[in-house]
């Protein structure tokens, strides 16, 4: 009988056996990292992971994240261990049209897989928010005499995903928050692309999270023992993030390649494929080979798991039943939109108000209704109105479901989707507009995800006003509309900011920004005839004309000022309709008659947005009158900025009655 | 007679009158900081800097940022102090329309003003980029015998600048590469905008730095003679940055705001202006006042400094003649593109060839012909081809021209528009274009900014291939083309590639990016009439006919399957004319009898581009055909991935007939 020391050792030497052939098989990947962290690999899967296979959205699972997503086959390869639904015939489908083992993982894609990994430092920071929602459904659900929610979060991160700033601040936050309940594996290969990390990358790593306070230790990598022992210590330690140092010889196994950079993004060749598995024991004329003792590993491993998941379940349904069953449902099922709506509609929005304003009110009754609604601002809650106070907050060594992100935007954005990674949670960030661009990587990979997570962006033009070009946004809602799968509203008054936050609460495909503004707004009224259609269309008619001589297009603080401008045309006698047009993405998921009526047929067109142009000439046309912003903006008050830029009643009045005089010559 | 000491309490109560005045009649800004930094700035101002106000571009003046823009009066005040041209009047026009004091610092606007920062960590990276351009030409123009540059970086940075991404990659690698000249002030005031930085914000400071091998020490910021030894010191520590932690109270002097959080951005109010005047010993019925000893001050250190700059003049003109001085206005002065050109001319681009494969050798010949090109990669320039082997390269203790940046894209970015704004060199930054995203916030700058900075930004679409969908651009195009100010190139072939490489070197007033593929394609016959333009134009006639029943706008990799398509429709009786578009910003400022000659009059359009088509409409119009992306990628061989998303001269061919034909019905 093989001892648990031997089941590790052949578990590592078969992950560097797969890894060699899948890579040789696709003829592209990255053979490096997993033949470098086999033993990591090997007994966390092994021997330390809490989870189902056959329940994989288990609440209490210990969730495992990649961050060094490049090395994709290792977590194929212990999934298929597992029993994940990963074939053998799967890895060696690795990297091809429509397998469920893409280059990167894809957690939409691959049933096993908790993150989209690959741009660096994203599955650290996800990570940290897989920590705080799980300390947060701990809050709610533990009692002194039950802890129902008690997993870990563990990942393996490699140099890159350390030397990412967003790894830098997401660590920052999660020492001062105390977050015991991480445990990240840190593959310390001392290589890169380049090479040696000697080339750029001499901090004192040990030290650097130490001044995090963060639980350090330093192991090395490839020993089996030292890797279980240091686990073990960190799960002891409950008040601080840990972090095990692991030395490791990056393409451990290849005959000679260890410690290159030459095996870190390409196959190591045939021949070398062969050396490798001679020099590793194993047979250099066969591929693809998992001995059987690997797969009775784990079938044993996976029984003593369903001891405990049975008694969680056991525990689970003697503890959570009545209003804390309900309580419990009210994370993990879909929002009452119904009810939340009804809420929201008793909010008095008779007065003009900025639409971070009444995001704000909105954010505050939404908060009220579902316990699963969480997130926070970059340090600029006062301002992007996202603070809802009477809840819990975060702060040192305590969390909250108002978090205090710091100055640090892509943390945030990363954080929020292992929220929503998580489950159970919506949670949504704050900052203003034009600092999305620092946590679009983030925003993009929920987009990609189809994570259901929600950006307060506020201060969203030129009106911003003194505080100048830097922070205000001009290709920022362009720049937004051009992520596939992300919902960009820009809603024009508290009404449409209400509905905005339904249309955001009841996706069930991806994100949703809001595009907030820093300045008040009127209530608009809205003379459409029925059918004219609402924010939940996408665009609709705010104020509509017989037969109109133009249709002036105009998002957020732009519409008023339009609605504004139709009526001194109508005085000058020119017919405008005025379309509010807050989100491209729902607008073009209309039938085409809905779109037709909105944009008519072959009437002229407007655009009024405190933005550039690109991409309106979709709905307008290129030949249509654009007022609209293409270079950078200037620091002055508001005011001044609309009188500049031509964002004023008066201006739409001369530029639509020119434009419509010029077409008639 | 005053003492030194006097001066600069006087100097730094000045500040806080000053940065109360104006905010208080901007009605907007930060008080907070300025008069917490009061201190700081008169030392530094009064005592340390060696520059020279009337020759502001001085190449070895010391170069101040001031990182935590927002503090700008800060800086307008001492700028004023010391003769830079902003008078009394301007700081009382701060924040207007028109103004040389906007809201946050714009270096083109002001003379004395460095860089523009507001957005947070930028200054921070900045720094390092000036600090590594100026041992860069240290290296080349200094001698045992006479040191030409051998200034300081000095910056003042906030606890947002600290917990910033950013500055941890950049810091990270200035310690790596022994920055000695780096002088840092930290304004560790523990106040961020909500609240105590207790919030979120924990970690040891002092020790986060020493692990990145900087030199740190840690002072009371209030007083001067500390903050002088502190700088001395630094001055000392040639091998290390320096961060001084200089301990500091927020709006230092205010009746009943000092050390809050409503100090930071907001006007502290008519009353509470009248009470801190009375306090720090002012009259509280004055405003905007300067006291003729600190004119002096400043005037008697002017005296001291310009021996100082006559003697370097002296020095340089000893020192620097023939042919260093050649090679010294080498840095100083535009490309020869003429000659460039023609050395570029003289490589042969016979083959087919990936454009970054082009790119690599133009680069090669580019760096042998001017000395101040500069730059590297995030960790992938054997992807990105563009490390120039023979020349010298960065490492621990060693900068070179080849920089290694590390797996830090962001830092790349800013650390690049550090070696831009320092004058004398134009620096590259590489990556794979997905990852754009991570730096996006320095490429605004540079934008804004009108840096002469370049992208070589490789792996340009879902060719990118097995890595899937997370290192597949898909919107990046369009949300680079939305940037205001950057020149977004993506040629079809080397040519092209060599002519980007020349717009982008012959630019003067902003950033050009350059799009290029990982795969091979083909050289291009172009058949065009004389007239029909080159890569200079934006866009231009690479395959024509009579009379064209369609025209197929195309850039980078899908310019040649068009041409291909072009043949056989050819074949099948329809005359298509394919468009090479490699640049819009370029086409934009072509004549409009060049555009139209291009773009024809009425003729019906494809667009074949794989990304989304966002934009493409304002050439191509609403109703013309769309042959692009408008979802994410997927993990495959490439060539699949052509099949799937149609881009093959087949797919073409079939979608242009269809086409037509539906347009004949």
């Amino acid at each position: 009988m093989s001892s648990i020391t031997d089941d590790i050792k052949l578990t590592a030497r078969t992950i560097r056996t797969l890894a060699m052939d899948a890579v040789q098989k696709a003829r592209s990947g990255h053979p490096g990292m997993p033949m470098g962290c086999a033993e990591i690999a090997a007994v966390l899967w092994g021997k330390i992971l809490v989870h189902n296979p056959a329940d994989p959205r288990w609440p209490n699972r210990d969730r495992f994240v990649l961050s060094a997503g490049h090395g994709s086959v290792l977590l194929y390869s212990v999934l298929h261990f597992s029993g994940y639904g990963i074939t053998l015939d799967d890895i060696k489908n690795f990297r091809q049209m429509g397998s469920i083992t893409p280059g990167h993982p894809e957690h939409n894609r691959t049933v096993g897989v908790e993150t989209t990994t690959g741009p660096l430092g994203q599955g650290f920071a996800n990570g940290i928010g897989m920590a705080i929602a799980s300390r947060l459904l701990g809050e709610e659900f533990n009692t002194p005499e039950s802890s129902l929610i008690n997993h870990y979060v563990y990942a393996i991160v490699s140099d890159g995903d350390i030397m990412e700033g967003l790894s830098a601040e997401a660590a920052s936050l999660a020492g001062h928050m105390g977050l015991g309940n991480i445990i990240y594996l840190y593959d310390f290969n001392r290589i890169t692309i380049e090479g040696s990390t000697d080339l750029t990358f001499s901090e004192d790593v040990r030290k650097r999270f130490e001044a995090y306070n963060w639980h350090v230790q330093e192991i090395n990598g490839h020993d089996p023992d030292a890797i279980e022992k240091s686990i073990r210590a960190a799960q002891k330690e409950k008040n601080r993030p840990s972090i095990i140092i692991a030395n490791t010889t990056i393409a451990k196994g290849s005959a000679s390649k260890e410690g290159s950079e030459e095996s870190h993004g390409a196959p190591l060749g045939d021949d070398e494929v062969c050396k490798s598995k001679e020099k590793i024991g194993c047979s250099a004329d066969e591929s693809f080979v998992v001995p059987a003792g690997v797969y009775e590993f784990f079938r044993a491993r996976n029984m003593e798991l369903s001891k405990a998941y049975d008694s969680w379940q056991k525990e689970f349904t003697e503890k959570i039943s009545g209003q804390k069953k309900t309580r419990w449902d009210g994370y993990f099922s879909r929002p009452d939109i119904h009810s939340i709506r009804k809420a929201l509609e008793s909010i008095d929005f008779a007065k003009p108000l900025a639409t971070r304003e009444s995001s704000g009110k909105i954010l505050e009754t939404i908060y009220g209704l579902m316990p699963n609604i969480i997130g926070g601002s970059a340090d600029l809650g006062p301002s992007n109105k996202s603070f809802v106070k009477g809840y819990s907050e975060t702060g040192r060594n305590r969390i909250g479901r108002n978090i205090h992100f710091g100055i640090r935007e892509h943390a945030m954005g990363s954080i929020q989707n292992g929220l929503a990674y998580y489950g159970g949670f919506i949670p949504y960030a704050a900052s203003f507009l034009a600092f999305m661009d620092y946590m679009r990587p983030a925003v993009r990979l929920a987009a990609l995800g189809k994570l259901h997570t929600i950006y307060i962006f506020t201060h969203d033009s030129i009106f911003v006003g003194e505080d100048g070009p830097t922070h205000q946004p001009i290709e920022h809602l362009a720049s937004a509309r051009a992520i596939p799968n992300l919902h960009v509203i820009r809603p024009a008054d508290a009404e449409e900011t209400r509905d905005a936050w339904l249309a955001a609460l009841s996706r069930t495909d991806g994100p949703t920004m809001l595009s907030l503004t820093r300045q008040a707004l009127p209530p608009l009224k809205r003379n459409g005839a029925p059918g004219s259609g609402s924010l939940e269309n996408g665009a609709y008619i705010i104020s509509d004309t017989d037969n109109p001589d133009i249709i002036i297009l105009a998002s957020g603080s732009e519409v008023s000022i339009s609605v504004d401008a139709a009526v001194d045309l109508a005085g000058k006698g020119i017919k405008a309709r005025v379309v509010s047009f807050p989100c491209w993405e729902l607008f073009d998921g209309q039938p085409e008659e809905y779109r037709k009526k909105i944009l008519g047929h072959g009437t002229p067109k407007a655009v009024v947005e405190a933005g550039i142009r690109m991409g309106w000439e979709k709905y307008a046309g290129s030949h249509a009158l654009y007022i609209t912003i293409e270079d950078f903006g200037v620091s002055a008050p508001y005011q001044a900025l609309a009188e500049l830029f031509g964002f004023t009643k008066n201006n739409i009045v001369k530029r639509v009655s020119e434009f419509l005089s010029d077409k008639k010559r």
